[in-house]
C-alpha cells in the first residue's frame, strides 16, 4: 500500500540511482547500494524516481543516463564502474553524457599512485599499474574530483543543462564513505539548498496487519484532510513499519496523523519515532542491569546471533545453548526427560522449562527458551511445521509464554521466531524495570 | 570485471526486469525478487539488459516498460502492483501498453473470491471486498491468466510489436510460485524456443583473490582466444564465484577455460560446479556420519544457525554453546579458567579447548570452537579487532586450527569467521571420510 501520487504532481527534486555492474543483472550478487542511496536521497528530501540497474556496458550505462534525465531527475547517483580495467567505464561515460573531455588530475594521479604503491598486486607489471593509476585519475572538465576511500576516486559532474551527477564506487565501504564528501561539494549544496526538508516519521508495530492500519486510515480520512501526506507501509522483520511523509505544506497533517495512529494502536506499537526492537531490548536490558541466557531449538543459534549483532552486548547477553537434541537439552539446561516424554521437545512445558534452563546454565537473569517445527519435515496434525513455544523466565518470578502457528518455509519460520522472541524479551526486560524499585544509585 | 561486452554485440535475446512498490524506491526494504529473477532469466539464457525499480506511480511504470522496449528487451518480467488496492495498478498499465482493454475473467473472479472467502478481514465491507475482487479479476484482453499462489493472479502479455510481459504478484513466496506457471504458457514457450541454451559454468573458490584469477586469465588468453566467454568474479561469503557463460559458438573455450581454472587453482577450488560450501558440508557429515558441536564466542551463534538452516540438519547437527562470556566457557564447556588466565579468552589454546568441550557437552564426533575479538571495541595491539581463532577436533584425533586477521566492521568479521568455520568444518569433516576405511553398510 502506498500513496496515489501521480508522476509530476510531487514538488520534491526527483533523483535517479543508477547501479552498474554486470554481476547485478545476472543475479549473481544483490545490490545493496541501492536502497542505501535510495534511503538517503529520500530523507534529503528528494523523490527517488527510479533505481536502475546495468551491466558494464558502455550503451546501456549511457541511455540509462539519458532516461533518467528524461525522467524529470535533478541529480543521478552511480555507484561502480570507477575500477582500473578496461570494464570500468563509468567515469567515461559520464564525461561524455555531460558533453565534457576527461583530464588528468595531476594530484590525484599521485594519491591514488601512493595508495596503489603501499600493496603490491600480483601479476601486474609497473607500465600497466601506470595506466591503470592515470585511468582512475581521469576527471571529466569541470567536475570535482573526491579523495578515494580505496582506490578510486568519486565524481561530482554538473551537466549543462541536465542533471548534476554524483559518480560513487561500487564497494558498499568506499560508497558510504564518500558520500558525505559528496553532500559537502559546491554544486551539490547548490542543489540541496532547493529541496525541502523531508520530515519523515516511521511508526513500527508488531501484531498489526496492514488492513487494520488500512481501515484506520480510511477512518482518519474522513476527520482531516491527509492527502497531502504519502504514507507507506512495509512489513519488516514481522513488524509493521509505517512511513508518513509530508508534502511541503502538509507538514502539521503529518504531524497529527502520527499522533492517531500512536494512539488508535498503542497497544501494539513498538515506538513512534523508528527506533528498533533491538536498540529498545538493548536499552531496556541496560537500563534494569539485566543479562539474557538463550536455549534455542528450531532457531538454531539465530536468536544468539541478533542478540550479539549490537557492539557492547557482551553487558548483557550471558550465552546461550543451542540444544537440537533432547539428550542436549536434557544435559545442558537441565529439562527433564520425563517432560520431553510426557509434553514433546515441542511444547510450551518444555520452552518454559528450557527458560529456566538456560538462566541456571548461563547463570542470567532472563531465560528465553524456544522449541518448535521449522519444517519443512516432522510436522504432526496437533502440532505442525510452524508450530513454535516460546517463554521467557526471569529471576524475579515473571513468566511470559507465546505458541505460535507461523506462515512460511523453514527460513520464515525460523526468522519470525526470531522476531518473536526478540518481542517477548523486551515485554520481560520492560516489565522487570516496570516492577523494580528506583535504583538505589540513582538517588 | 566482468567481459567488455558491448550492448548489441551479444546474439542472445534481452530480458528486462521491471520492479515496481513505493518502498522501494524510498529504501524501507531491499528488493528481493530482482536478483532471483535475474538469475532466472540468465540461467535460461537471455542477456538481462537492466533491472529496474519504481514507484506506485502509473507515469514511471509506464515510461519504464517503453524504455524496455526500446532497450529491445524481448521480454519483461513485472513484480508487484497486484494486489486489490488503487495503487496497485501494475494490470491496468500493462494493458494500456499493450494497447488492450480490460476484461473480467469470471472463472478467476470466482476463483479469487473462494481464496478469500476463507480469511475474513478486519474493516472491510462485503461491496469493497466485490469490488476488490473484481479488480484482482480483470485481465488483458488476449493475455493468458495464472492461477494465484496467493490472491492475485499472474499475467503473460504479448504485445503486437513489442516484447512480451509477464506480470507477477510482489511476495518473492507468490512470485516464485507463479514462474514455472508463467514459463509453461504458449507465448513464453515460442519465445524461449529462440533462445541459445546457457551453459553457465560455476566455480567456486575460498582463499583466491580476485587479483590472482585475473592474472591466471591474462596467461591463458595469450594460449587461446576465450573472447567469447563472458567472466564474471565476484566475492560472496568470502568465497571467489567464477561465473563463465559463453557466447552461442564459445561453449568449447568455456569447457577449457573452466578446466584450466580449476586445474590451475585447485589448492583453493571449493567446487567445478557451483555447488555450495553448506552442501558440501552436509554431504560431507552425512557420508561420515558424523555429527558437528559448536562453541561460539565472538559469533554468538551465527554458525550454528547457518548449520541449522538445512532441512534435515537434526542429523549431523548435535547442538552448540554460545559462550558469551568466560563463566560460559569454563562452566558448559570445561575449559579450564588457568588456560583463559594465561593465554587469554581470544587464543588458539581456548579456541581447542572450547571445540573439545564442545564434543564432549554435544556428545559430537566433531566440535569447532571460535573466540575472536568482532570489535569495535576490545582490541589489542596483539589482539586486534579482527583477531580470531577457530579450531577444529575430532573424536579420531584430527586438530585443525586457524588464526585469522579478518578485515572489516563488527558484522563483517563476524560472517567472515562463519565462513572460516564452514571451510574448516568441510575440510576436517573430508579428511575423516579420507581416513575412514570403507563402511562394513556398503560392502
Amino acid at each position: 500500500m502506498a500513496g496515489d501520487e501521480a508522476a509530476g504532481s510531487s514538488t520534491r527534486p526527483r533523483a535517479a540511482v543508477l547501479l552498474t555492474g554486470s554481476e547485478l543483472v545476472t543475479g549473481v550478487i544483490a545490490d545493496a547500494n541501492g536502497p542505501w542511496l535510495a534511503r538517503e536521497l529520500t530523507a534529503r528530501g528528494f523523490e527517488v524516481a527510479h533505481l536502475q540497474l546495468v551491466g558494464d556496458r558502455p550503451g546501456d550505462l549511457e541511455a540509462a543516463l539519458r532516461y533518467a534525465a528524461t525522467a524529470g531527475s535533478a541529480l543521478i547517483v552511480t555507484s561502480g564502474g570507477l575500477g582500473p580495467t578496461a570494464d570500468d567505464l563509468t567515469g567515461e561515460v559520464v564525461a561524455e553524457f555531460a558533453g565534457v573531455d576527461l583530464v588528468l588530475d595531476e594530484a590525484m594521479r599521485e594519491r591514488i599512485a601512493g595508495i596503489v604503491a603501499a600493496f603490491p598486486r600480483a601479476g601486474r607489471d609497473p607500465s600497466a599499474l601506470d595506466a591503470a593509476v592515470r585511468k582512475q585519475a581521469l576527471v571529466p572538465r569541470g567536475a570535482v574530483a573526491l579523495n578515494p576511500a580505496g582506490t578510486a576516486p568519486g565524481l561530482v559532474v554538473p551537466t549543462d543543462a541536465g542533471p548534476l551527477v554524483v559518480v560513487l564506487p561500487g564497494p558498499p565501504r568506499e560508497l558510504r564513505a564518500l558520500w558525505p564528501a559528496a553532500l559537502e561539494t559546491a554544486p551539490m549544496r547548490t542543489l540541496l539548498a532547493a529541496v525541502p526538508p523531508a520530515a519523515v516519521r516511521l511508526l513500527r508495530y508488531y501484531g498489526l496487519s496492514e488492513a487494520e492500519i488500512a481501515a484506520t486510515l480510511r477512518a482518519l480520512e474522513e476527520s482531516r484532510d491527509i492527502g497531502g501526506v504519502e504514507v507507506t507501509t512495509c512489513l519488516r522483520r514481522s513488524e509493521l513499519e509505517v512511513d508518513l511523509r509530508p508534502r511541503p505544506g502538509a507538514e502539521d497533517a503529518a504531524t497529527w496523523l502520527a499522533g492517531q495512529l500512536a494512539e488508535r494502536h498503542a497497544d501494539r506499537l513498538v515506538s513512534a519515532d523508528g527506533t528498533s526492537t533491538d536498540e529498545l531490548l538493548a536499552g531496556a536490558l541496560l537500563a534494569a542491569d539485566l543479562t539474557v541466557g538463550t536455549a534455542e531449538s528450531c532457531t538454531g543459534g539465530l536468536l544468539a546471533g541478533r542478540l550479539t549483532d549490537r557492539p557492547g552486548s557482551s553487558l548483557y547477553v550471558a550465552g546461550g545453548v543451542v540444544s537440537y537434541s533432547n539428550e542436549a537439552k536434557v544435559r545442558l539446561l537441565g529439562v527433564p526427560a520425563g517432560l520431553i516424554d510426557a509434553h514433546g521437545a515441542v511444547s510450551p512445558e518444555v520452552a518454559r522449562a528450557m527458560a529456566d534452563g538456560a538462566r541456571a546454565a548461563l547463570e542470567a537473569e532472563l531465560g528465553i527458551g524456544i522449541t518448535g517445527v521449522a519444517g519443512p519435515d516432522g510436522g504432526t496434525p496437533t502440532k505442525p511445521v510452524g508450530f513454535v513455544c516460546l517463554c521467557v523466565t526471569t529471576s524475579s518470578g515473571i513468566v511470559l509464554a507465546r505458541d505460535l502457528r507461523l506462515p512460511g518455509n523453514r527460513a520464515d519460520v525460523r526468522d519470525r521466531s526470531v522476531d518473536a522472541g526478540m518481542h517477548l524479551l523486551l515485554r520481560a526486560a520492560r516489565s522487570v524495570l516496570a516492577s523494580s524499585p528506583p535504583s538505589p544509585a540513582a538517588s
